[in-house]
């Protein structure tokens, strides 16, 4: 029985979405959110996304797969249409759309309902403790690529 | 049909329960969480009780109870027992302790499974657009009451 | 006197410097600087640079121009290159690259002395409090091209 | 000659005070600076304080004491008295109060111009890389208790 089913999301047909509630911390003084907001709603995504392919931050560092590994983000292009606002419940979608050597890309989208607000390339480098690139195990890369 | 039962928590007996994952941006380079982000998880129990009482910051600053009205935090005092860390999921629990004329008193507390983590004594205020204390009104205030 | 001489940072031949330091809310449980705090920096190089071309965000919210305006971030292309730690001085650096209409377009770096950390191109809007864009009033925009 | 004379604040007779900009970062969606965001603040003038008496975090960890050392926030104690707005420039100010073992109590404030905007009571733990609580070493503590 889990208490909170859906606190890392779901995939859905090899998309991950997670809901996400707009609260103070997110908002600025213009009234809306604030855009750096957006770039911790789509880590988010991507956290629960490996989460539930079954990889996990904690062991990753901790060295489970041989040797700490972390995950640096490299590259994001990001795109804001429509702003959201407080109170507002968002949709944060992920999808793996290219996974080579030491290199993920991940298309992003945070949507309000039928809505797109904003979306984002990112390309994410596994990295081992000293910060140099390296592949993903090869186990971690087809619990990817199998969603 | 709600997608997602339990984004803004539950009541359990006066007490309100709403879990929160800790992400990359909690964290700091300790390896463990940055006592800034329970402030911020404290503000999210805190919207969520009110939310489940029928009390919304957008409405609340749309004016629908008459005039614009919004919450600000008069003083809090916190005690940091134990930390959380990357990929741990916590519950934030918010009780309301005292309710006054313009001041609302909540008692919340931050665990992990048993363990408390963080507790926080809130002493929250209503206020005017311009900053003024004002009394909350009295069907809202009857809505706490009654949890 | 200025107490805090450099505190909005000072432009260079048309390039805007200023100086931020990497705290304990920056950085994540890998060690290094949140990806997302170098939003937050660019964010701040940019008001910086308007505040020394003589563009107050709340003057304009005020509507000292006219009626209110503020700025919106429409696109952001991040590039991250090397990570910073705590206790570091990086150089946020920003400069004009085009204005036009509604439209400004900002190059951006993050240097640690000579290191470039994170280079970024970002497109911001003007926009009215109803969230429309709209023409930089002349007076300002020939301020920025001014610099 | 130093480019950036005072990024890490000054010590005014035992006093520490740092220069802090509140940028849209620091707001939230009712046009005053988040609660939160103080924490923030009052953090950097923790750090500042300690740098300017010769305690550096990354040396610390470093292990340049003997052991890798870190701070942990063991209580505050927040009184929140006016609000700030956008574009202000606050004084974030503090002072030792107490040094005993493993135990830093520190006095802080926030103030634009003369008024007091949010005061903090503040008990810092010294630890070990696994969170035991430990005595700071005498020379930083004489550091400290110097200034």
């Amino acid at each position: 029985m889990t208490t909170w089913p859906d606190l890392a999301g779901r995939l859905d047909d090899g998309v991950h979405v997670l809901p996400v509630r707009v609260y103070y911390e997110d908002t600025d003084f213009t009234g809306i959110v604030y855009h750096g907001a957006y770039v911790r709603f789509f880590e988010r995504g991507r956290s629960d996304f490996l989460r539930l392919a079954g990889i996990h931050h904690a062991q990753l560092q901790a060295g489970l797969s041989g040797r700490p590994l972390a995950f640096a983000v490299r590259s994001m292009n990001l795109d804001f249409r429509r702003p959201a606002t407080i109170d507002d419940v968002l949709e944060v979608r992920t999808r793996l759309s290219d996974l080579k050597g030491a290199r993920i890309v991940l298309t992003q989208e945070i949507c309000r309902g039928e809505d797109l607000l904003v979306a984002a390339d990112v390309m994410v480098a596994v990295i081992t403790s000293d910060g140099k690139p390296t592949r993903l195990p090869a186990e971690l890369a087809s619990r990817l690529t199998g969603l």
